[in-house]
C-alpha cells in the first residue's frame, strides 16, 4: 500500500472532499490518498504569485508533518505553478514530492511530440512558461491557450468548463499542431475523460497525472533507492535550521479505505 | 498483472536469461517480464550506428509480434541509444514502448538537478548526446564520462566494471557537480545498488529504470487512456503498409512465473 | 569525373529513371550519377518511421557495395528524413555521404536568413523538426507548411503539386517571413525552377541540393582530406563486425554517359 | 530624493546596520536607504529553499507596507536567490522592486562578455543557475565557483572571505575566461573594491549593484512611466485578495540623513 | 553633472537639433547632452547593413574624439542596430558606451515578461533578431511587428507614425501577448508617452532608454569602477594601432545649458 | 571557369602574393583567384573590432568593384571574424560572398560531430563565439583554444606556429573530445596538411575552406539560381543609396593563369 498526501496549498478545504473522491477513483487500487488543505484562513487560490508566497511557509510545515510525523510515501503540492517544490524536497527525507506541471509534462513528452497547456487566464502563462523551460520541455510546447476562466469557475460552472476546454483543445490540435493536451490547473479536474474521447488525443489531467507520478516516484524510491539526491541543490535542511520551519498539521480529508 | 517484453535488439540470446533474472528481481511483483532477442544471426551489440541499422527491421517485426499477437502491455527496446523508438510506437497500438535513455533521464531529472552518464566508449557520446538534447535534458547534463570498456566487457569482467563505474561516478560528483548518475548501457546491469551505496547519490540503472517506466506507461495507458498520440508524428502505420513489416517471432526467455 | 550514387532507399525502382534524368540535368557536367533502389520487395516510400526501419539494413549493405566494391566518390541517401546517415558514414570509408535535409539546410542557411520547409503531411514534421534542431538550424526555421499530399502524389499529379507548392511557398514568404523555401521531400523534384521564378526567393530542391552538396563533399575530401572524422562518433565499423552487414547490390539505373 | 527600502528577508537585524552604512556609502548622494528585516523570530539566512519559503509571506507583507504605507520609490529583496520577485512586483504598484541576481547580471552582461558567480556553497548553484537561465544570461556564464563558506562566515571572518574571494576570482579569470566577477551573496559585501583592484576586472557587488539598479528603475518609472507592466504576468493583486496578505511592519534601520 | 554624447552615425545633422531637445527633456536634470552627426556627406539612415559599414570608420573616430579629447562620461551610438558597439568600447577607455537595442531590452526585460519590437521595415528584422539573441532575450521576444514606414517617414509624417505605432502596439498586446513595447528605431522618438497612455503598457523609447541607460552606466563606472572589462573580448586597442583610427570631430549640437 | 576575388580587408598587400599562391594550389583547377587588399594606408590586421570598423567602408567599395565592374563569380572577405558579411551580400547582386568562419563551420559540422577552433589570442574568442551561435553551431563547439600568437606571428614564425597548432589540436582531441579542428585565422594558412596528418582528424583551413565554399556557392548560384534571397534581411541596397558607397579599386595580385 502506498500512502500519498495531496496538499491543496490554500486556506479552504472546500475542494478537498470532491477532489479526494476523484483522486481515489483515478489512482491505483492499493494507493491511499488523503487530501488536505492549510489550517486557518488563507488564499483560496494561487492565481497571483503573491498568494503563492503567503502559503509557502505553511506548506513547508505540512511537508514536515507528512514526512516526519505521518511518514507518507509521497506528497503532491497541488497547484500547477509547482510552488516550493525545491523547498519541499529539501525537507522530505525519503518521501517523494512532486507537483502537477512536472508530472503532466513528463507524461505528455512521452506520449506525444508537442503539447498545449490550457490555462484559465493569460496572467498565469509567464510563470508557467518559466517552468516549461526549467523542466526542459520548451521545444515540446505547442502553445498555451487561455480558457478565460478563473480557478473558482471550473467546478462551479462545469458546462462552461467542458465547452471551453473542448473548444481550446480542438483548436490546439488543429491550429497549433499539438498532439497532446495538458490541463493547466488542478481545478480543471473531472473533465479529461470526455474531452479526450472527443478530441482523440491524450488529455493529461492535472490531478490524475501527479498522483500517478507520485505513486511511481514512491515506488522507485522504495524499490531502488532513487530518492532525491542530497549532495547538491537538494541537500537536506540541517537540524539546526529546522526550528524555523514549524510542523503544521493540515485540515485533512482522510481516505475512507484507510 | 502487467506483461512486459524486454527486447534485446541483437542476434544473440546470451544475456537474455541473466538479464531476465535481474529484471524480475527489480520489477514490481505483479509484473511478468519476458526477455527476447532477435532470431537468426546478427550483431551481438550495437556500439556502431550501422549495427543498429541492421537490427532495425527485425525489431519492428518483434514489436508487431508483441503488440498484435502476444498483446503485451509494454515493450522496452533494450539499448541505451533508444533505437527506432518512433517506429516502434507507430506500430505498437495501445502497447506502451519505451527505452533506456528516455526512462533514465526522466527519472534522473526528477530526483536530481544534474546527471552524468557513464558510457563505455567515447564513440557512443555524440549519438547519445543528440538524444539528451532531443529529450530536453541538455541543461541537466553534467557530463559524459568514459569507462573505456566495451559492451561485452561489463558482464565478463564484473570486478573491472565495478571499479571503473565507481571511480567515474565519484569523479562525476566531485568534479562535474553531478548529483545523479546514469549508467549508459544496459549491460552495466547488476552494479547500481552497490555503487549507489558507495557514492551516496542515485545511480539510475539502464535496465531497471526502463522496466519500471514501462510499468508506469502501461498503467497510465490502461487506466487513463494516455497512450501514444496518433494525430501527428506518431500516427499509426496504415494497414496497407503493414505488409512491408513482417511479424517476427523472437527467441524468448519466458518469465517462469507466467 | 566524380561518381555519385543516389540511393532511393525503397523497394521500388519506379522513380529511379526519371529522377536520374533530372539529377543528371542538375549536376555538374563532369559528375556521373547512378540511381539505385533496394533489391526485392519493400516499402515504396518512408512516410512512417517504421518503414524507414525496414530499409535500414539493406541501405547499409548498399553503402558497403558503393564504397567497397564500386568505389563511388559520394553517395546520397535519398529521403528527406536523412535516415541512417551516421551508420552510413561509419561504413563509407573515404566515400562522402550526405542526405537531403542536411544539404538543403546548409544551403538555405547561407543564401537566406529564414527558411520554410514544405512537407507533404503533418505526420512528417516532428521527425524532421528533430533534424532541424540536430543540424543547428532551429533559429532559422520560419515554419513547416503542409501540402496535404503524399509522397506518391507529387509526381503522379504534377499540376496539383505545382499549385500546392506555389501556394504554400507564397504564404511562407508573406506570413512566416521566410526568405528561402526548402522542398521537404525528394519526390517534389522537377518543380523548383518554376516555383522559384514565381515566388522570387531561392527554392532549394531536395534532390538537386544534396547531389550538389555531395559533389562538394567529394571534392573537399579528395582535395584536402576533409573526410568523415574517425576518432569519435563516426569511428569506422571494425572488420570483425562487418560480417553482420552483408554487401547488397542494388537495382540500378546507370548514368548513360558513364 | 529617492527613497529605497532594502529588505533583508530574514529574522535577524544583526546585519541591517552595517549593511545600511555600506549601502549609503555606495548609493547616490540623494538616495535615502532604510534597511529592514522581518519582525519576530525567523531564519537568519536563506541557504535552503525551504527557509526562503518561510519568509515568503512576511516579505510580501513588508512589500505592501513599503508600497502602500510608506510609499518608497523602490525596494530591494536582499538575497541573491531573488526570492518572490514576481509576487513582490504584483503588489508593488508603482514602486520599483529588484533583487541582487537580476541587477548584478544586467550590469555584468553590459560591462563584459562572460561572468563568474562566486557562491558560498555548491548547494546554492542549481537554484541560482535556474535564475541565470531565466534572466537570459546562460550564454554569458563562465562558471560558478564555490568559496566553501556559509552566509554567516563572510562578515564574521573577513580575512578568510577576502582571501577566498580573491583566489576564486583570479581562477575564474585565468581558467574560465571570465572577464567579470559577480559576488553571489549579499553578505559578501565590503570586499569588492579591493578585489577589483587586485584582479583588474569589474567585480559586481551583490548589495551595491541592486541598490544602484533600484535607483535606476525608480528613476525611469517616475520619469517615463516605465513601471511593471500590468497586463499579463505581473498583473496586480486585486483588492479582494489583498486581505490574505496582511501588511507587515518590519524592524528597520533608518537612514540617519532622512 | 554627467556629460553624454549622442552620436547620430549618419551624414546629416537634420535631426540633431530636434532630437537633442527631446533628449534633454527626457534625461536627468543634471545631464548635459550634446548631439552630433558625422562630418562630410554620408548616408542619412542605416537601413541597409552596407550603409552601416560606411559610417563605421568615422564613428570610431568620433568615439576617440569623445573619449580622449572631450572626455565625455558616456556616449550613445544612436541606431537600433547597435552598430560597432564592441569596437567603440575597445576605444572608449573609462567612457561608457551603449546603444538603443541594448538599453531598451535590458529595461523591457525588467519591467515586463515579453516585449514586441516595432520596426519600420521587415528588412530590419533579421539583423535585429541576431541582436536579441546575442543579448540573451530571445525567450522574451513576443514578436517583431512591421510599421511599413522608412526611417525618414517617422518624423516627416507624425500622424501616420502615431497611428501605425498605436495600431501595432495594440496588436502586439492583444495577439502576441506582449506586455511591453519597444520602439525599434531612434527616429520613432516623440511618440512613446501618448502611445503608452493609450495602450496601457510600458512603451520603451529608443532614444530615451539609451540616454537613461548611459547615465546609469556612467554613474556605476565613476562610482564603483564598473567599466568595460579589459582582460578579454573588450581589451583596449593598443597605442601602436591607434594611428589607423584618426580622431574625427563631429558636427555637433551643443546642449545650451552647458 | 570560376573567378573569385579573395579580399584581405587590410591596408597591406604583404600577404597577398603568398596567400594567392597557396589559394591557387588549393582551389579547383578551373578557378581563377585574384587576391586583393585595400588601397591606401590602413590596419594590417583586424584583431580589434575597432580596426574592423576602419576597413568596413573600403571593403564595401571593393565588393561593389568586384560585383559591378569586374563581375567576379564570388568574393571572400578574408578574416575569420567574417566582418560585414551582411552588408557585402546586400551589395553583391548575383555574386556569391562568403567568409572563413561560415565556410569552416559548415564543413566541420558535416565531417564531424564537434570542432575546436584554434585562435591566436583569447581576445578574439567572444566575438567569434557570437558567430558560432549566429551560424547555429553552438552545440558543435568543443572548445576554443588559444595559441598565444598574434596574426602577424603565424607566417613570420612558421616553426612556432606549427608546433603550437599541433599541440593545441592534439589537446583539443584528447581533452575536449573534438573530432575536427578549425584554424581560426586566415594567417594560419599553409599548415593544415601536416597537422592533419599528424593529428588524424580533419583540420579545416581558414583560407582553403572559404575558397572552396565560394566555388560551391558560385556554382549553385549560376546553376540553380540559389543566390542571396532579396525579400527580407538581405534586400539589395537601392540605387538611390549607392552613392554613399563609392566603388573602391583594390590593390590586387592577379592570378597568373588568368
Amino acid at each position: 500500500m502506498t500512502r500519498i498526501l495531496w496538499i491543496n496549498p490554500v486556506g479552504t478545504n472546500a475542494d478537498d472532499s470532491p477532489m479526494g473522491e476523484e483522486l481515489r477513483r483515478e489512482a491505483s487500487p492499493d494507493t491511499r490518498i488523503d487530501v488536505c488543505s492549510l489550517p486557518g484562513a488563507g488564499p483560496e487560490h494561487l492565481e497571483w504569485n503573491a498568494l503563492e508566497a503567503m502559503v509557502a511557509g505553511p506548506t513547508m510545515g505540512v511537508i514536515r508533518w507528512a514526512s516526519e510525523i505521518e511518514r507518507y510515501d509521497a506528497a503532491v503540492i497541488g497547484c500547477f505553478y509547482d510552488p516550493f517544490l525545491r523547498g519541499a524536497r529539501e525537507l522530505a527525507g525519503s518521501m517523494a514530492v512532486t507537483a502537477p506541471a512536472e508530472a503532466c509534462m513528463h507524461i505528455a513528452a512521452t506520449v506525444g511530440d508537442r503539447f498545449s497547456i490550457l490555462v484559465g487566464r493569460q496572467k498565469w502563462i509567464p510563470e508557467m512558461h518559466q517552468n516549461v523551460v526549467k523542466y526542459g520541455f520548451a521545444d515540446r510546447l505547442a502553445s498555451f491557450r487561455v480558457l478565460d476562466m478563473s480557478v473558482d469557475d471550473f467546478q462551479a460552472e462545469p458546462e462552461t468548463s467542458h465547452r471551453r476546454i473542448l473548444s481550446e483543445a480542438e483548436l490546439a490540435v488543429a491550429d497549433d499542431r499539438a498532439d497532446t493536451i495538458i490541463l493547466g490547473c488542478t481545478m480543471e479536474f473531472g473533465f479529461y475523460r470526455t474531452i479526450q474521447k472527443r478530441v482523440g488525443v491524450p488529455v493529461i489531467d492535472a490531478i490524475t497525472a501527479p498522483i500517478r507520478f507520485a505513486e511511481f516516484l514512491a515506488s522507485i524510491g522504495a524499490g531502488h533507492g532513487w530518492v532525491t539526491s542530497r549532495v547538491s541543490g537538494y541537500s537536506s535542511v540541517p537540524p539546526r535550521e529546522l526550528d524555523w520551519i514549524p510542523v503544521v498539521e493540515p485540515v485533512i480529508d482522510i481516505d475512507p479505505r484507510r
